[in-house]
């Protein structure tokens, strides 16, 4: 059997925010003296740590799962995630009153586990060292009859994360705001994906840029090279929702012509961003969804006008965060 | 010289929301489902920590300011404040190029402080046992030719804060909530009284009640009494933003009509919803800012329909925060 799977296009990414938009949070662009200052230039920040589920990751999780009919899986539905995907899975499941278990890393923050849990989903641990969490998702969901949702790799997920997108440029129009330049956190690339579909019709002039922690530029290099490049299996960072392998296949299809390049922070430039959304924005933002306002901090994205930035996600577990706070 | 200053009604308040709405963030009002069943009812948490400066302060703040003529004040304005409302008037002022300075105790978190000196603004410290920060500040207005500008016996002050109300009343209105029950952190009373004004006019059904820590229920008290009483001079709380010794006049000439009675929190109830606020709501809150949230968690407010809680501020040491993530 070929399975072709057709990437989305801006029409996928509009179906999409129709379907969900009585369901997601419509999250505030926020926006900062200090941070306009630090940055040169005026900066406003997309907050989807005050998502549903405390990620974006609930928006393309919840329209994956409202193109399902239940009764053709009986054993509901199955996610690999690091967390954020396996929250926003397990919340659209919940409320679509289907089945959800979520292949998650053994050393995921509790924080991510116990939320998967609150929705009801299982968890199923793996190594992240030793295990293909693919592999292991896939058998489970043929042993159950279950749908398999991939993190990105998928044209729902991908349309899904884009009302990320239309809602920024919704909010950017109403407030009069020309953005220049938009950038944003990649792990498999599929929320930048959705989000440079939406861009590219609504408010085509703006530069797009990846963000990704040292280590983990699999996107940087691929741009380079003009095909997907895979990071050194033992790299280390702090960044626990973005420490993909290589960019996903069909995110990176679009990416490579919509996105400008791509950028690198320090897991310490994390730690400050971390640090100054607390202090000055008041909003609790992971590692992994500080890497754009880090960017932005240390004046690393190009351009020096309006400049969007996601802040992708909040849960970072207590201890790690006051760790942070401390240093 | 008789001095009589008539107390605002909703007409002030109407026109304060209309003066400074293109200043202030109109904040979000934020949900959360783990909310909604620890409480057990809907919850609507109005998110003044993401207002400039860190709190609702500088809508008072801003609305006064707008209000002066600066010749008038060759030696600007002078205020007194444990930190919030220091930094409403130090932003406000420096928005309109008036010169601002602050009285402010000499244990004031560091946030505070900093704050106050990002805006321009002088800080003038004074010992919270001993001395009487209000006869320090009217005296250096005097002496400079200053304007003091209250933290809440002001009908500016009370309408500026009261734009709270008339944005939740909007937002309800835009949302199809009818809020049954509204409950708020008083210190002086101003914010509450500014928001009970609005709330009596555009949300008649909507019953208002305050929120203390332990020690500092002067408004339960004063409502019970039918007037104004004191706290013991030696209550210690961790709420810095709300430790006043008595209601403020003003403001409690209008709440004690329209707010249905006072409310206590613990300190530890406080941290609870800190940590709470951290977890799920993926915001910062200040002990002083979290009464309310406190309240609802722990069912102390009273009926079971829609309830909006205000998260008045954000600013609070990285330290101390750190510590209460920890405990």
């Amino acid at each position: 059997m070929t399975n072709v799977i057709i990437p989305p296009d801006f029409s996928d990414v509009l179906a999409a925010y129709e379907r969900i938009k009585n369901r997601v949070v419509h999250t505030p662009l926020l926006r900062n003296d200090v941070l306009d200052e630090r940055a040169g230039r005026p900066v406003f920040i997309k907050a989807e740590c005050l998502q549903k589920t405390g990620s974006f990751k609930y928006r393309g999780a919840s329209n994956r799962i409202m193109h399902i009919n239940p009764h053709d899986y009986p054993g509901g539905v199955v996610g690999f995630s690091s967390g954020n995907h396996a929250q926003g899975i397990a919340a659209a499941a919940a409320e679509a009153g289907v089945k959800a278990a979520i292949v998650m890393p053994e050393d995921a923050p509790g924080v991510k586990t116990e939320g998967v849990r609150y929705w009801g989903a299982e968890v199923v641990g793996y190594d992240r060292a030793t295990d293909d969490r693919e592999t292991i998702a896939r058998a489970l969901a043929e042993e159950r009859n279950a749908l398999l949702i991939p993190s990105y790799d998928d044209p729902d997920i991908i349309a899904g994360q884009g009302s990320v997108g239309v809602e920024i440029a919704e909010q950017c129009k109403g407030a009069g705001i020309s953005l220049e330049t938009l950038a944003c956190g990649a792990g498999g690339g599929g929320l930048i994906a959705g989000i440079a579909l939406a861009m590219n019709e609504l408010s085509s002039k703006t530069n797009i840029y990846t963000v990704e922690p040292d280590g983990f530029d699999d996107h940087r290099r691929s741009f380079l090279a003009g095909e997907k490049v895979s990071n050194a299996p033992d790299a280390q960072s702090i960044c626990d929702a973005i420490m993909t392998r290589e960019p996903g296949t069909m995110p990176f299809e679009i990416n490579k012509k919509l996105v400008k390049a791509g950028l690198v922070v320090s897991d310490n430039e994390v730690k400050e961003a971390m640090r100054f959304a607390f202090r000055y924005l008041k909003i609790v933002i992971e590692p992994g969804g500080a890497v754009s306002l880090a960017a932005a901090l240390k004046g690393k994205v190009p351009g020096n006008g309006p400049l969007c930035i996601v802040a992708t996600g909040g849960n970072v577990d207590p201890t790690a965060f006051a760790q942070i706070l401390s240093e």
